[in-house]
């Protein structure tokens, strides 16, 4: 009759032993509740990455990592085992309890993972632009939601790359990265304040810039984006800035013949990137 | 030295005359704060509208409306003061202190007005099957954002109809209603519990019927789209389910050259509606 507590006694030794953090007050903890704030993020260049589906997105695509936190809920979670088993041998996997885990995450129902991943900081400059390439420009896109979509959107497209000026929610927001469902780690992110600089340059570069505007003289299907381009896309209410616009080569807009005005700005730019990949396909 | 003291006296006795209900008990109180549940909304058939925009998106388009709450806060909104002046005559106008409908606002900043509008309940047998119409068929959209992006998209592009089915959110939940961006009130909506009478019926009037799918065997600008058609959108996870997938006509998809293997479903809906549209004006 004794043998079943024993059993139980062990057991316990066991997972006391596994766990790596059992402090609060721990610095790798202290870090990680630093990168909820913006701040925090752009000090140490790191952004948190939660959940099964985006941990395991962030390894399949070699993105670099600087810790990977785990806890027993990760097992009653579906693939959490087959993902533990393909990170078990990498260093810096941590085990916190269960308990700990619930206070850094920002999920309703915690998976038990989230890694911290290293920001990849491209600049206009690692820009290629030989080979007709497409990109967007983003000014002033405040809602994480939106960016997330767009940056999805891009992804599924082969545009090739995002760019973020100021004024725009912050890319590396958790909720943006969650809203991107993994294209995070594969579409290239460049941050440049300056989108006047930006657009200059690409216009040196022969490459044709265009803006989204209600004042469009252009319908999108009838605009040749065979040759590439840079799509400048602008804020939920007040559209793109009008400097931006005002440099821009042409002024684009969508054909609407309904109530109304205007659509969401993610569906706005999803549409014209879907407009610039049916003309290369054809 | 007087004077002063007498007018703010006067003005106190005028604003305290303006306010027609102070307890929140009051059963308009109580009702408004019931519409915040399905249950609420589908027994009294009546639904929330709020915030400057929205109600005059709703007066605009002569929808319905029950009530009309507002307070003093209304009048520090940008168009508050306008908004008044167009509703002012109407019966049923009701002014609360702020203090009070901020207990019944879902705002964030209540902008102090608020509509309680009546559902028009329309079934698949008030559709239109003639002219080519083109509709959606909505199977287990669950996010509000996305089914009033939907909805707010089908407005920009002339769809004739969005039809909501069994196990989609309430499209008249406070955040679907705010996401149309006012476009519930020109969009026609059916509810239709059974999606596969409903394709039956459509198939009987010869029009065809479309499933996204990832299986789908045609490319979306392959696809003939101007003689009208429904077009079923599924869940966000799960996409459309097997039994309406597999009564349907074709199964599309949207050509895609990156890495994510799936659109957001509100952008995928947008896309495919942006082609329709296209097809049809050329």
């Amino acid at each position: 009759m004794e043998a079943p507590r024993i059993y139980g006694e062990l057991k316990k030794v066991l997972v006391i032993n596994m766990v790596d953090i059992t402090s609060p007050s721990n610095p790798i903890i202290k870090e990680i509740k630093s990168l909820y704030r913006k701040k925090g993020r752009w000090d140490k260049k790191l952004f948190i990455v939660e959940g099964v589906k985006m941990v395991k997105e962030c390894i399949d695509n070699s993105y670099p990592l600087k810790y990977i936190i785990y806890s027993q809920d990760l097992f009653n979670i579906d693939g959490g085992k087959e993902l533990f088993d393909s990170i078990s041998s990498l260093q810096n996997l941590k085990c916190v309890p269960a308990k700990l885990f619930r206070e850094i995450s920002e999920m309703g129902t915690p998976q038990g993972i989230l890694a911290i991943a290293k920001f990849r900081v491209n600049t206009m400059n690692d820009i290629n632009k030989e080979d007709n390439p497409f990109l967007l420009l983003l000014d002033g896109v405040q809602d994480p939601g939106n960016m997330g979509t767009i940056i999805r959107t891009a992804d599924a497209f082969g545009i090739d790359g995002v760019v973020i000026t100021k004024g725009c929610v912050d890319v590396y927001n958790p909720k943006v990265v969650r809203a991107t469902m993994g294209s995070i780690f594969r579409v290239p992110i460049y941050h440049e304040e300056d989108g006047i600089k930006l657009i200059k340059e690409f216009k040196k570069n022969k490459i044709k810039t265009y803006s989204t505007s209600l004042k469009g003289e252009k319908y999108i299907q009838n605009v040749d984006f065979k040759e590439g381009g840079l799509l400048i896309i602008g804020n939920e209410s007040k559209g793109v800035s009008e400097t931006l616009e005002s440099i821009a080569d042409d002024l684009i807009k969508i054909p609407m013949a309904g109530g109304a005005e205007s659509l969401n700005v993610a569906v706005a730019s999803s549409i014209i990137m879907y407009e610039v990949m049916r003309q290369r396909i054809q």
